[in-house]
């Protein structure tokens, strides 16, 4: 084995150790390395700031773009978020224990269906470090270890985080193991990572489309792919009635996050026949006044005539900055259709006042969040009050849409007889 | 594309297409099929029983294992049995639209976790008809569209099956592609099938190892893996005081199916070495009186110098047959470190009667299924009260253990606002 492959087989190793340790930890105890966590980001900022420093020093070097360097970057206020972040998710409930079903069988046997640690995470993220010490607290609460490896941007500023974080675990008398920090940025370590079935139960690779690719492609350990949205709206025939929440919505849904590039943002608008003479136009142009640029179909270049022409190609793109995509469809089965063929199953939403048009778009459209008369850009943890998120899960199976402390949790049958045979 | 591809496409396609039907299909229509499909089985059950029989002489002439042609073998009884499993599944909770959580955010906005299907199952199974007719009902139920791929060995009998479905589910108004089988036994389609990412949700395969592997090496579509069992018993210290539950347990967990080809049957027994001197002997005299071969480690020899001797080899073996290792360990630390690394995360249990004992090995021991003084051959669908299951997961993650209706389901977040923007 090379030092790599040895490297890569001490964490595995390590990690699941403590992962047993951790599963059997009561909740107390987790509050307690949470709350020391907290306590210990506050009190470690001037040494978390010099090594940010480093990392944003970096990548004002290599000209990154401002956006990236603005996620990067730490400040005392953004440290106070991030330790807040972590005494939320240690005042949440405890996952672990908690009895999800328990019944006694005719012949008296109990059941008890218990949640219970997945185990061993390992999570691939970008280059945000406030992701490192959310991700590390998601894990502790939910009795999992974590292996972090963050975007190579931020490998200074997680390295500090992960110090923290190791140093807490260890004055609350835990294995510093539950938390580590993958302290290489070179890529060949990833395929060996993704091949330690024996020690790791779940990846969670967050980031472009590519990387999500390669990890399902070399992981022998199951994904949860987070692969960023292609949501759309629906205005319903009718929605004349509820005009400026159609444009409130519309305009909030793209552009209320810095240049459009989040996974809950809308790409594509899709009006019925009967409502675009009445809204596309206004629509439009409040995102127009806003510095989107609108592309649509031809019947919208009808109502709309600035809009460029879309090819087939914008209905399967994610913008992921500010263009939308704009269509005219004949009714609601024909934007239900759109939408499951075309979208990415993530967040989609109907904009209408009609109960049974609304009913049907909840039933008909396959997609994590269904939106009802409300913008896209609320499909997130927080929003949903699962405190942080780990992920938005596009996969169908174990967790669905933003994914919580619980998400990170499977469930144990317990049986429980006097000698019952069968 | 070749008649193979386009075969395969057309399956898929119209399973996809089924599946919004059926998923926007209210319970008591799901009902009505149920009860169809179950009287149609009784109905036809000359043709059905002249399809089993061309199976059973194919089966005969190729002089397959007696306990596979029994599993084959059709009859009026099983058929009833089939019939009455139906009613079962028909008989249970709709899992689809029940709300798992909702609530409603400081915002007012509404937030509900619904079921809602997973859409479309692709199913391999031995060669046992039964399974069948209740993979069919699980997924009617459920609102999932499904393709059957059962062992070639139930091919007539299989397709005989399907054809009742799709007679029922035609005089219900339904698509009949709800329940598809795949009308031939080559190989070569396999692979493809496990392509169809694009249409089929959820890859279930059941039987022998190296299908899994196959399975899970060649599909893009998420596989919920049905590995067997290398399960365990751990007799505590102290387990005397209840000796004769633990001679019973043993024996049955050993010895209750016909052969112990079953993945919930004990494969290993592990004794405190505080209680080997006053147990060993009687259990392992107690199994050979049923015909079971017993190998044990050194010190199992001392206690039963008739055991043959185990190598390395034996601990991670899963016998599926009338063979057992026994093992004496020094305390429950070790059974415990010895069931997670070479067992299979099946199901694992403890006869104890001290009650902080039972607690840590509940606890500790990371199995889908954990019985406490319960033979392991209660690890089963039916048994649990789920009516007939669709397999045994070994995976921790979606479902975990015995898999039933609700296991075919995933969620959906509807959120409801009114106008809300962020």
């Amino acid at each position: 084995m090379d030092d790599t492959a040895q490297y890569v087989e001490r964490l595995g190793k390590s990690a699941r150790r403590a992962a047993g340790d951790l599963a059997a930890l009561n909740g107390a105890a987790k509050v307690a390395v949470l709350q020391k966590i907290a306590a210990a980001l506050i009190e470690n900022q001037t040494a978390l700031l010099a090594a940010n420093a480093e990392d944003i020093k970096a990548a004002e070097a290599a000209k990154l773009d401002p956006a990236l360097v603005h996620r990067l970057r730490l400040d005392p206020k953004k440290i106070k978020a991030m330790a807040d972040g972590v005494l939320q998710i240690a005042g949440q409930n405890d996952p672990v224990g908690q009895i999800i079903e328990g019944y006694v069988r005719p012949n008296g046997l109990r059941i008890t269906k218990m949640r219970v640690p997945l185990g061993v995470v390992l999570f691939f993220y970008e280059s945000r470090p406030n992701v490192t010490s959310d991700a590390a607290a998601l894990c502790i609460k939910s009795g999992n270890a974590i292996i972090l490896r963050g975007g190579k941007e931020a490998f200074h500023s997680n390295k500090a985080i992960v110090a923290i974080v190791a140093d807490a675990l260890k004055a609350g008398g835990l294995d510093p193991a539950a938390v580590q920090f993958v302290e290489s940025t070179d890529r060949a370590l990833v395929p060996q990572l993704l091949k330690l079935d024996k020690y790791i139960d779940l990846v969670i690779p967050r980031g472009g489309e590519s990387l999500i690719r390669a990890v399902v492609k070399d992981s022998t350990i199951p994904v949860l792919k987070h692969f960023t949205g292609n949501c759309h709206l629906y205005i319903d025939a009718g929605a004349e009635a509820m005009e400026a929440d159609v444009r409130k919505v519309c305009v909030n849904a793209k552009t209320s996050y810095p240049g459009g590039a989040v996974c809950n943002a809308v790409e594509h608008l899709l009006f019925h026949q009967d409502v675009a003479p009445k809204l596309l136009a206004n629509v439009c142009e409040d995102l127009v006044a806003k510095g989107v640029e609108v592309r649509g179909d031809e019947a919208t270049r009808k109502f709309f005539p600035a809009a460029k022409p879309t090819t087939t190609e914008d209905w399967d793109t994610e913008y992921l900055s500010f263009i939308v995509g704009v269509k005219v469809v004949k009714d609601m089965d024909e934007a239900i259709a759109h939408i499951n063929e075309h979208g990415s199953h993530h967040t989609d939403g109907i904009l209408s006042q009609n109960r049974s048009a609304i009913d049907k778009f909840v039933t008909r459209v396959d997609s994590a969040s269904v939106m009802i008369n409300t913008s896209t850009r609320f499909a997130d943890g927080g929003e949903y009050g699962l405190g942080a998120e780990i992920g938005i899960s596009t996969d169908k199976l174990h967790a669905r849409g933003p994914m919580g402390a619980n998400d990170l949790t499977t469930y144990k049958w317990i049986v429980s007889g006097e000698g019952h045979v069968r």
